[in-house]
């Protein structure tokens, strides 16, 4: 998806390009000869941990922190499904398409469905599951476990509270369990469109991440898993797949500074902005925008002449072939996105 | 210069208990706020990959970055593996034991063989192979596809140059691969006993990870794949197993650092000077050391009512009951154990 | 998929309804006391290999006799793929569907594309696989490494050998392999629209199986794999998916007589003409025969208020509802359709 | 009536090397031209699932009729255990090395334990579970969830009532399932010294299965589960591991002749008469028989030299080396052992 990087150009290509918030780096650096235990058995994790609970508002969730997108992904799917059981996600879910597998390699099927810019409606599962389970057949088929979803989506669009409470009745109906991707929860957060809060996902989902890796720290993801009596060993299932990081202070270092005094709320604001003024520059400019995002990923048609220009000047993500002579390309935005860089680009449109 | 840093009690414990070498967290400062591609395919890990080519002798070398060492051992042995092929390990192995079942979760049996002071003996291997092969009903039975062994192992103890080749002759006579667990290589490369080179791994082996996490690096081990034609999905399989980070660079910077001027090889010798202080002081004092540990593990005999005062003082690892009076205790020195506190440590024995 | 059964009404309702034909059943009987060494390493079984070696033309082949469709296909997959691999099938393929997730539990995406009447085009893989390796994402993503296709397939539907010489080519040019799911074989080779022989399949194909269990057999199909040195642990994979039968000579004993005088070949034969008997009755009776279909199933819209006293006498197969008011729904007959209960059916159309 | 059939040797090699007892080939040919629904929802299959229901005395248990024993393994071992589970067996049992690594293959350690004459003793358990839970690192490994024993064992032992309590006991405490292999339960049922009834496994185990393959059946197993909500979906797990026959009653028909009049309590008792006298007759002429089996399964010691010559008369296995001049070999019996093999044998001894 990226094109090829080079330092001199406006770097808009994805979110995870530059290293951490200084609020991060900084605890990083006067921590770094402390001695803890390892596994994040830690006080400073432990600390990391109440903060997430308070700010869900759900004092005794269990709170393991991962080090990568895919990698929560695999670890919590897995730790919620039966052997015989799958995950319903968008056919351009990121465990459907850009995880290599990951999920197949635990052994359960992603079962793909239609999207919507993004979204997997709630309707297109619920209609999806009364066709499964009115089958005859279904128990030659895999058993439908989970309901993933990403806030934002792969295209940025964000799901409603309303969406999610149908979310929530369907997986009560058919005994499955909700699993929200937050990699970059921090742009949903920092939305005006958004109506989702940490605690209304706390209380609509029986697991969610909230994304580290993307959102402003060097790496890291807070899996929050409210009912703990859910995954008794979710340690060692984090253990299994190779997934706990030894030197754990380092995820609870990041976590911590993040819900110390509300960082984490604000770290998506700069992003918010830029992303907001690129639109509208675009708009004004009579670009066309593409799936209506109105988080930090900014999707628009180009010419493929005017393109190949805009190359040498920006790394931008090439999207999809619109037509011929037409290419959907995206632009991404984050926490570090200074307006400087932002009126240059604008510049360039 | 490392400063120590007061905590309650001596920490010596394991050796992933504090942060990264000062050259490690600085470049990660200074190169904070650069934008790079993801995924590894930056110029600062291609530096690191051309670095640890360079010294291990081996130009066309794959090297892949991860992040941990039970995700580096799952991924390797997931990748040389055939899906009906098992691992041979040590009963005390690490990935026998203390994974959690990771290689199993990929589907491969650990074909657990008896050890001699965490050696896995090659005559051991030797004569297991040739009872596998000439048993009528093998084909029954997992059939062996790759041998595991750590350097330094579980134990501190080390291989031989000589048994190295030993294993080269039996892996090439029975078809099988060679793989060496570098968690702690370090301490290895800095002890006067060893006599295997990163050169020699290179030439011996089919794949070895160099240690990071336990050496001097906030997080991360370097595999090594000689000749890469073995592998041509390698990257493919990381992003399977989840191991795949985003902003690969944190690893090209920590390894780039490692290997720019020598600082892995240099990184060992404090570790390696306490431990030969302490196990001086303990035979001094009249205890009796365990498994003939060259490197930085200290095992050693003390009675349980000594045992408990030590421990108000001291953080220690628990290895195994001895006898109704006496327990084997573990101390494990690092890259950043201060002669101070090794002095402070031998007082207190 | 079927419909409540009663032996009182005419079985239509699929092809694996009876036991076996009488031929194997006697060879049964009179084998029965015989002692036989085990697990397929005994005569009758090597006996049945080489008639099928000779059949399809292919001396060296390697010929391994399983108990069930399923249990073929997920033991075969997982034989030709690397575990970061998955396989190409149609949406509609019976490993997409209804083996409940078996190739995904031994690691494996299953890889679904669009089909037409059953059929995966050569050209929608063709495209596919394009679009996979222009993309700069593919090392992010499953990896194609099997092409499965059945024949006949699930709507009954045959390919054609140039459309088979087709898939060869695509094969070789992108690396992957061709596997064919012969469940129905026998009503292929039955059927006069049908231009690819055993030999042909023996040719382009990477391995294929010849069925036995909806062919005549009281259970049983027999993999063929014509260049044995692509799966050397064959055997081992077998048995690690629980596959080996104790009593391998039970499949010995089936696939000698399949093969002794081309029984496999006239196997079908009673069913293509009884399907082709029910498709002409249909026709001239003003119904709407669907997908094309010329093996032994037909395939067929009936009114729904029609359907209802049908199902009293027939038992038949829902497929899918046409609209409100209609159904699709599927006749099978087999190698023991009689021409008396054809008659009697069509009676009742 | 059972009629020796001529081979050139005498057949005791093992124990499923001829076809079927007489009652169920009649059942076979009689019921071959009936049309029935497939995968056991037909009445024969549900017939014998009340028979042995009854036979058990668990009305409501769940009766699930498999291939093979192998499979039956893999399948209930991967039903009961959890992602992060493994199984506790003897070093010596089927799944730890003749499975192929089947086990593995769905992801589960098989957790090997000391044995002695191929018995798990209880004791041996329970100290191990008492350390695994007491060593504070236990959250790194893998998680105990089941313990697998077989009656009779790979030995040709027995299990006592009490040590079936007393293993039933251990469960309870420590959270573990209880599953007993019967691949050979019909030799345990004929022996004086066996104690323990289908009763007492439905009592005291959460699954066993009724082996049939080695007992007088064509093929197949019987799963029995007491408690079937312990397992909501385990005919959707049998289809996943390719386990489903797709013409069900074939299994239903063995296992309803078995059950009808007692014929399965009836069928070990030839063998168990064959191999008295065989073990008496070692006795008498000074062989010294090996493990105390006191089922189908003869061990003793023979020297090689006239090993070699026995070899030319009679089919045996190979057990295992007993010094540089002798060997342990073992001579099976079966429900087909006719009293004049057994003295021909004897008297070739």
């Amino acid at each position: 998806m990226l094109k090829s990087v080079k330092n001199e150009k406006l770097a808009f290509a994805c979110d995870y390009m530059k290293g951490a918030l200084p609020e991060i780096l900084d605890r990083l650096v006067s921590s770094n000869m402390i001695s803890t235990i390892g596994y994040g058995e830690d006080d400073i994790t432990e600390s990391a941990r109440n903060r997430i609970r308070e700010a869900c508002g759900c004092p005794k969730a269990a709170v393991e922190l991962l080090m990568g997108g895919t990698q929560a992904n695999a670890v919590m799917i897995d730790a919620f499904l039966q052997s015989y059981e799958g995950v319903i996600a968008a056919r351009t879910g990121h465990i459907s398409v850009h995880e290599a597998g990951a999920i197949e390699a635990s052994g359960h099927k992603v079962l793909e469905l239609p999207h919507e810019s993004g979204k997997l409606l709630p309707d297109t599962v619920r209609r999806y599951l009364q066709d499964h389970f009115s089958d005859p057949t279904h128990p030659h088929m895999v058993k439908p476990g989970l309901i993933y979803i990403s806030h934002p989506t792969e295209y940025g669009t964000l799901y409603s509270r309303d969406e999610l409470r149908e979310y929530r009745e369907i997986c009560d109906r058919y005994g499955l369990s909700l699993y929200v991707d937050g990699a970059r929860l921090a742009y949903a957060l920092a939305c005006p469109e958004n109506d989702v809060t940490l605690k209304d996902l706390a209380e609509l989902c029986d697991a969610f991440y909230i994304g580290g890796t993307k959102c402003g720290a060097l790496f890291g993801e807070a899996v929050v898993v409210p009912d703990p009596k859910r995954l008794p060993y979710l340690f060692t299932t984090i253990k299994q797949h190779g997934a706990l990081l030894a030197k754990g202070r380092l995820l609870g270092i990041q976590f911590d500074e993040f819900f110390r005094d509300g960082l984490y709320l604000r770290a998506g604001i700069p992003a918010i902005h830029a992303a907001d003024r690129i639109r509208e520059a675009l708009a004004a400019k009579g670009y066309r925008l593409c799936y209506g995002s109105p988080t930090n990923q900014v999707f628009f048609i180009m010419e493929n002449r005017k393109l190949e220009e805009f190359g040498e000047h920006v790394e931008y993500s090439f999207w999809e072939k619109f037509d011929d002579e037409h290419t959907v390309i995206r632009l991404v935005t984050d926490w570090g996105t200074t307006e400087q860089v932002t009126e240059e680009l604008i510049g360039i449109l």
